[in-house]
């Protein structure tokens, strides 16, 4: 058995991660963990985010794998130094790479960035691109009703163009020329944001960040054999599964649900 | 020390039937848990509805209540038969008083259910409602939408409006003439929903509801001491109080955060 990558996210939006991860690296073994009974992460403390995602880290770390990917923007901002004290393998998040995209192809150096509560309250993505270009200005925004539209499937509502203009109006007047979609879901918005904002607005999706950083750090091996999918998830796997097929335009053929073991206490 | 009423929900929500119930008996000593960490649970299965709603439970009995309140619509509609098995102490859900309401005010017995989705996939009001009213026609809608927009606090937003109309189209059409708020969320919508369906329809909310249920079930008592507040929450302990003392009308004085030992495994 090869070891595999491992990919954790909030919920399914990371599969957009997995996808790119797995078109670049063809013969990897991939395991993700979607948390689909305590999506969506972005309205917790960082406290509860730390705690949750250490858990599905310690999950994916007994599967054996080599490599842990944070496909969730808002574990990525808040819990990497927490993750990389659990192993001595990379730990990588989708802050740094969506970082050095959004520098490398902004000309103006006016950044936008849009995240959740917790990836905007955390300023992960401020800090990462302005240590990489000090002169940079970035707008942060949070924009918390993307992921329930997303959700919903109202993604080619009319309703959904009302909220990106309530949203982004602030972008539009500060000049940007890239915003980084910090969040997995904001992708399939992407049509409606660049209906607003225009085409000359770059946008930097963490999907294809993180899979062009991880060719740079890991050498592509064919072994001749097709790597391996698993899936694991806590909740909905009917809802997830079908979602996946969609993302990935093929059935899954290993999915399980894991559970936990719980019981309340006061600190 | 008194016995207490414990009251749980998914998060915030809750307290508007913590409000009613507190107003009705001033003198019992109350105690409200909100899983804030989880919320929301509308969109989750039912066995990770009834697991959750089965945790919170315990931890209110641990404390040694002596009546319990599902102030969660969601939680009502799966969990209850659950929750009965774990204490012999009365424990109400919301759906009965609020059918029960419904079948009283509505005139036509054409009634509209609204609620999240796993309170609507469950037809628990309306088996409910036909219970008490075979020829009752029910109409029963989720509206996944409605709860981030409150969260966000665009109730008076005119994103409000156009999102109650694209849902609540097929309700008008069926001609209602009571509309059950099957969710704790929603009656801060309630002005919006009246400017959609006008005044004709008649709004139940779930904290009426239980409140007027509870003081036909139990005496109200007066020993001539104000009964004590407790709260407890799962995280966001510091939006929680702030949401909590708009709601109240008061700062809390007790709230403590509680935790869970947690971890993952495959079934």
């Amino acid at each position: 058995m090869k070891q595999a990558i491992g990919i954790f996210d909030s919920g399914v939006g990371g599969l957009t991660v997995f996808k790119a991860i797995r078109q670049a690296f063809p013969h990897q073994d991939l395991i993700y963990f979607g948390d689909t009974a305590r999506v969506p992460y972005g309205p917790k403390s960082p406290n509860t985010i730390i705690e949750y995602s250490v858990q599905n880290a310690r999950f994916l770390l007994q599967q054996g794998i080599k490599t842990l990917i944070v496909a969730c923007n808002t574990s990525s901002s808040v819990a990497i130094p927490h993750l990389k004290k659990l192993s001595k393998i990379p730990i990588i998040g989708v802050i740094d790479p969506g970082s050095e995209i959004a520098v490398r192809s902004s000309k103006n150096k006016r950044i936008g960035v849009i995240g959740t509560e917790g990836t905007i309250r955390s300023m992960a993505y401020s800090k990462a691109i302005k240590r990489l270009e000090p002169t940079a200005e970035v707008f942060s925004l949070a924009c918390p009703l993307f992921v329930p539209i997303v959700e919903e499937g109202w993604q080619d509502h009319p309703i959904a163009l009302k909220i990106v203009q309530e949203y982004l109006k602030p972008m539009k007047d500060n000049d940007i020329d890239t915003l980084v979609l910090g969040c997995t879901h904001y992708p399939l918005l992407s049509h409606v944001i660049r209906k607003y904002l225009g085409d000359k607005v770059k946008l930097v999706d963490s999907a294809d960040a993180i899979s062009e950083h991880l060719t740079e750090l890991m050498p592509v091996e064919d072994d001749g054999q097709l790597g391996k999918d698993s899936f694991f998830v806590s909740d909905n796997e009917d809802k997830f599964a079908s979602i996946a097929s969609r993302i990935l335009g093929k059935d899954l053929d290993a999915l399980k649900r894991v559970r936990l073991f719980e019981s309340w206490f006061v600190d």
